[in-house]
């Protein structure tokens, strides 16, 4: 349905090196093609070519590729030489050069360039503010940056694809988001690694250090610590606490299936959904997809179907689930499950589940394997199976949802995001995606905008 | 020696408020000057005048003073308006007005401006960074804004001339010296409120937090937990822990004192010096004065001299001082305290010595009344009294120290902040001043760039 006929550009995204070529070209006509050609050839992906500087017969230029890994572009680099015509002078990774340094800056909103400034910015100016929140505290929220700040807390311990790499290795994750929320919706976050796997040392220490803060995002957070951490933090604090992993991706996901249903002309409370995943972004899509409507849902975790009476490999978390969820308390092993359901939801582990299963689903199946950095089943596959609609990870992102949320939250002064803040956040995005698309796109922050404009009026109407 | 003949512009800087009338004026020669003669005969002080709008006969203007207070400005504006000529708009707080909504933001050091952007900066690009740090975490100083990122934590126990104002309160304070980091020498440092006035949860709390950061700056921690504090803290991290309110202000007084030692002739060895104030910074300036050759100290608290023997009121950090200072172990009262003294340093409250005393000072004597807002003894009083050299908490701020040593630290990767670092800034600071002055322009960028130069080469000299 939303299948494209050349190589789409989905399959070049699942190339996530990105180099740069810096060459010395011919300036003959043919040269530049010739050039794109071998570079297309090797499978490789031209993303940007841009003019440098020019030198007697020779055209400088950087050459930005997507390839799927290093030594493609040597090879590259090696070809294009034997040509004679194009010099290599430099290989530049650009993903290591954008976080070189990191990928965020405290800045000064004002500069200071008088003594005025340097007066009125710190001693003895600043003592009058200081002074007026002592007095009255609520000011903090318009004199101080507070209203804008987020921290992104982490402990490192279930980072993207990669797991726990602890909390330095997944600063560039936090750096990302704190990037991402600046660009699109001015929030200053920043992120707060903190050292230990124990929820109770995780929750003490942001409790501590929360006041300098409006919102707390949790990220990569190991299930099922995170829900345990996220409980109390929402308990102690009253500000919002947000676990990205589960409702960042919870509430793309339903905007997402909001539209998937639309393009099917299914009813949501007629759906059956098959979710293979029972961490934090399974639980947290479960529940957003049942306060939503969703008929009914059956959730997999590595060990089978959670069911009411399950007692192996269960926690707290599970039981729950299992109670609100399988209204047939099926027991049966995950091929099976797959029979007539109308929705598969993948945030599990690559390569699960296979065509055969998805041929058993209903017809016009919903297919979102939506595990990083590879699905539990490749859209071509899902759509050579039958599927009416296939998306992957890289389609469905919760960088669309967390800044507009987020943004809302602090807008209307939340004290929490609700059930019916995420809602609203998802029907905003399924309302503002292009027909025959299941979300619109990231780039554009006017989007984000009206998304967290949908949010604080949520607040407001339910608080 | 330094003062000036008109009103000083330490004068005009005591008047901390700084207003903007927002104001519609007759076209017509003289009303701007009528106005101008408003302002200064109410004893205020007009910073700057700006052009903001026409109308058919009238100009619009923003016209900046500094006041002592508001009722001045409202008077200001009653006579302006009593002229018929000059109709004022608003009256606008210009220090709230810079710290509304903080005075810091997080940017990202790139614009996400596309999907190859936005692939690099966060999934699926940043994988490969993170890996990359889990393979070797050294790496994370390059490919993370941990080179640049200094946390300054407080727990609001002594702001400013305040006191234990609360975290909250303290948080513009913060924000200011992020903005003079940021601005200066480019470092990002980040507000971190922990709400514990118990030095080990202070400690505790930053060791969890601490991997984030190049650096720790504690701010506005009363003594003597803050000395508690630090020691732990540099125990605990490999990375520098700086009190700026003792090694800031030591450093930059340590800078004056070595530019009023040559302004009088005196030599430092044959120098003896009265201390008022045995707390955070009282501490830390005589141990940078003894680490540079000071002759003697003799310490004052509020309860007298410290000396060997005393105990009354003592701390552990006051027997410390005890035993390095006061050679004689002199037990005289204040007022005799001051006999033949060459440099009197206050750190103590305001008003709190007499021009009597300073008059029993030897020849030349060198006076720093350094309490803020008001010092101990006005520069007025002290020149009256016979002192050659008078300088205030205006004059000595430790805006000049600070981002330099932070700097010069991160660029060597110090792993603390040493004191042949801090006597490196203050020397660099004194040789960098203009001849017949005691501190250089604050506001030089180049300046800070100097210092930062020279702390890096004593650390790597001296590790």
């Amino acid at each position: 349905m939303i299948e494209l006929k050349g190589t789409s550009w989905q399959q070049r995204y699942s190339m996530k090196e990105i180099f740069t070529l810096q060459c010395r070209i011919l300036d003959k006509p043919e040269t530049l093609a010739k050039f794109c050609d071998i570079i297309a050839k090797t499978g490789s992906f031209i993303s940007d070519i841009k003019l440098t500087g020019t030198e007697d017969q020779f055209l400088l230029r950087d050459v930005t590729i997507f390839a799927p890994d290093k030594k493609q572009v040597e090879k590259i680099a090696k070809q294009a030489e034997s040509t004679g015509d194009i010099q290599i002078l430099n290989i530049r990774n650009e993903t290591l050069q954008t976080h070189s340094r990191g990928s965020i800056d405290v800045v000064s909103r004002m500069p200071i360039k008088s003594l005025t400034d340097l007066r009125m910015v710190y001693t003895p100016g600043v003592a009058e503010v200081c002074e007026t929140i002592q007095k009255d505290p609520v000011k903090a929220w318009e004199l101080t940056g507070i209203c804008d700040r987020v921290a992104i807390a982490t402990n490192g311990t279930a980072v993207l694809g990669l797991g726990d790499i602890g909390t330095l290795g997944s600063l560039p994750v936090m750096e990302g988001k704190a990037s991402i929320m600046a660009e699109f919706v001015h929030i200053s976050a920043f992120p707060i690694l903190i050292n230990s796997k124990d929820p109770d040392v995780f929750v003490e220490t942001i409790v501590r250090i929360a006041s300098g803060f409006g919102a707390i995002q949790m990220e990569d957070v190991a299930a099922p610590e995170c829900f345990e951490i996220e409980e109390k933090l929402e308990k102690a604090l009253n500000i919002p606490v947000f676990h990205d992993d589960q409702h960042g991706t919870a509430t793309i996901v339903l905007a997402a299936l909001i539209n998937a249903l639309k393009l099917t002309g299914k009813q949501k409370e007629n759906c059956s959904c098959l979710m293979l995943g029972a961490g934090a972004a399974g639980t947290a899509i479960s529940k957003i997809l049942l306060g939503f409507g969703i008929g009914d849902i059956v959730v997999y975790d590595s060990f089978g179907p959670l069911y009411r009476g399950r007692t192996e490999k269960m926690n707290k978390y599970k039981q729950e689930l299992a109670q609100i969820t399988n209204k047939k308390n099926q027991k049966s092993p995950l091929a099976e499950g797959f029979k007539d359901k109308d929705i598969f939801i993948g945030v599990a582990r690559p390569n699960m589940i296979t065509g055969k299963m998805v041929e058993s689903m209903a017809k016009k199946a919903i297919v979102l394997p939506l595990s990083n950095p590879v699905g539990e089943i490749s859209k071509e596959e899902a759509y050579k199976a039958g599927a009416a609609i296939a998306a992957d990870g890289r389609d469905i992102n919760n960088a669309q949802a967390y800044p507009g949320i987020f943004r809302g939250a602090l807008d209307a002064r939340a004290t929490k995001i609700t059930m019916a803040m995420k809602v609203a956040a998802a029907q905003k995005i399924a309302e503002l995606t292009p027909h025959g698309q299941l979300v619109p796109d990231v780039l554009d922050r006017n989007i984000h905008r009206q998304i967290a404009d949908a949010v604080a009026e949520a607040w407001k109407k339910n608080k």
